[in-house]
């Protein structure tokens, strides 16, 4: 491929626009891109700089600029100069809770800074293809029977965040069907890792535990929401290889679930993490942890997207686990 | 009831807010209060001033202010002082076409204005019932044998303009389902009246055909688009009488269609209005007029709201028409 930038030619670089740069995806996608050598030059955006180094990186080139996606300026400024050929569309407010706060700020900062980018992606004829990230919370609440959940599953969103993204799912396919952009759609379910930001549930039970074994705290009691939820994690190195391989070879204007296929209660991945660092636990529910209108069971098939791409999850919810313990031991010692 | 106004108290004055005030359904709207002799109050806010005459009302106090309702501090001032019973949120950028030209405009003046202003009701704490009209186009493609369309049928948006009205419903039944909002909500099909904008299909047929009778233009020939298509019209003063008694008597969080349940084909409408006026045309199909992907077939059920709230649309579509004809011939003279 000859990259479109007129400064200079570079062949068989692959350009990538990145939004949310300052999230932990986006440091696992340019790691994947990095350890699979895939030559390629990286901007990123964001409102916030990333905490990550990108001069360690040799296959990937990479550099940052802050941009507000809600300013068209900024947004032209941006993917005209770097005609980017794909565009991962990280950046979110993807927070349930926040989402309940700040209704208007969740929705704008999701739905609208996506309609922002599609559209001048369109109006200015740039040939690219974008990556619409979209969330297992559009399901909303659904029943055993339905598990484990099909892409044809009907969407029933129960929180202001889960609208803002099936807004930007429909939006997604409008423009594919009336313009014919080129949008390939996920609905990626809990992912995990290291350097997750732990107002996650999963990173904040292992930097609690964390700080029990290392006695920062008086005593073993760790207070949780509801351990009877069942969500399906998928490890975020898995899911960066799914968003590459979909940037690649998903269909224009489908969408894939993003998903282990298999169900793990919090109460399960507590014990987990607690028996792999050897401590014991007092758990106590807390109910200001509780959210009435929680979800109760999420499991969905990833039948569709190893059909179409040939991804499937590697990474044992162990692995995942221990990852994320040795992230948090390190970053608190 | 007594007014929460604070200056003064006013007995049994129902206050209306009305957005989007400067449009034809709102002086409908008036009108009706007026007719049946409902002591109201109403402030009627719009980007722009309304063209009608705000002091011929004698049961309906009425006052307009120019507001953004993207402006969070406008919508504050407004609700805080003026404290409605009853919010008619009539604003909307509302033309399909118009959607795919300006799909952020679009989407920004439909969705966002409507999240902004529940959210602030809800932020006040301001206690009242809001109508968030929504739209036949959020169906989308239907096929004969889904009809007549039900408000449980699936939504299957295809222009920029129904996905922004999808949103708006999902994003009222969060607030009510999460926050207690009070919202009733409507699938308005196409209505027509006196007074409605020439961009809208009927309107335009009828100003034409007037040009004709009056010999304004130099032939009888009428390029239009494709009249097979087929619709569900409704006469606007059946629809504003369907808003008054969905604001006192719908049922919160509920989703009525408002529509006739008769189906009629622009060709028919347009036969008889040609009768009507006593003009023979020719019709040309042009291009320009027709959109790839419009929807063919549109026709409703009313059952919900007949049963729900007693309403049913009486003015016939002959009436409408020759009323639609009157009006374009005094406003053309």
């Amino acid at each position: 491929m000859i990259s479109k930038n007129n400064g200079f030619q570079v062949n068989c670089m692959e350009k990538y626009l990145i939004t949310g740069f300052s999230g932990f995806v986006s440091k696992h996608f340019l790691d994947f891109l990095e350890q699979n050598e895939v030559a390629s030059a990286v901007l990123g955006i964001d409102l916030n700089k990333p905490e990550f180094d990108l001069s360690k990186y040799k296959k990937v080139n990479g550099s940052f600029q802050h941009v507000d996606l809600l300013n068209k300026e900024d947004v032209d400024r941006v993917i005209q100069q770097f005609q980017p050929d794909y565009i991962l569309h990280l950046a979110s407010y993807s927070s349930v809770a926040f989402s309940w706060q700040n209704p208007v700020a969740s929705f704008t900062n999701n739905t609208n800074i996506f309609l922002n980018l599609i559209e001048r992606v369109r109006a200015l004829g740039i040939k690219c293809r974008i990556l619409s990230v979209g969330s297992s919370e559009e399901y909303g609440n659904v029943s055993p029977s339905d598990l484990p959940l099909r892409e044809d599953h009907l969407l029933n969103p129960v929180s202001p965040y889960a609208v803002a993204r099936v807004a930007q799912e429909l939006l997604s396919k409008v423009f594919v069907a009336g313009y014919g952009s080129d949008i390939v759609l996920t609905r990626s379910f809990n992912h995990i890792g290291p350097g997750q930001k732990d107002i996650f549930v999963i990173a904040s039970f292992a930097k609690k535990l964390i700080d029990i074994k290392q006695k920062k705290v008086a005593s073993n009691e760790l207070a949780t929401g509801d351990l009877a939820i069942v969500r399906d994690f998928v490890d975020v190195r898995d899911v960066v290889r799914a968003y590459y391989l979909l940037l690649k070879k998903g269909k224009q204007g489908e969408i894939y679930n993003i998903c282990s296929g298999k169900g793990t209660s919090l109460a399960e991945v507590l014990e987990k993490m607690a028996k792999i660092i050897g401590v014991e636990i007092d758990h106590r529910l807390d109910k200001r942890f509780v959210r009435p209108d929680d979800i109760r069971v999420v499991v969905g098939s990833n039948d569709k997207i190893r059909k179409d791409v040939g991804w499937k999850n590697e990474i044992e919810l162990d692995k995942s686990l221990r990852d994320i313990l040795d992230y948090y031991t390190i970053s608190s010692t």
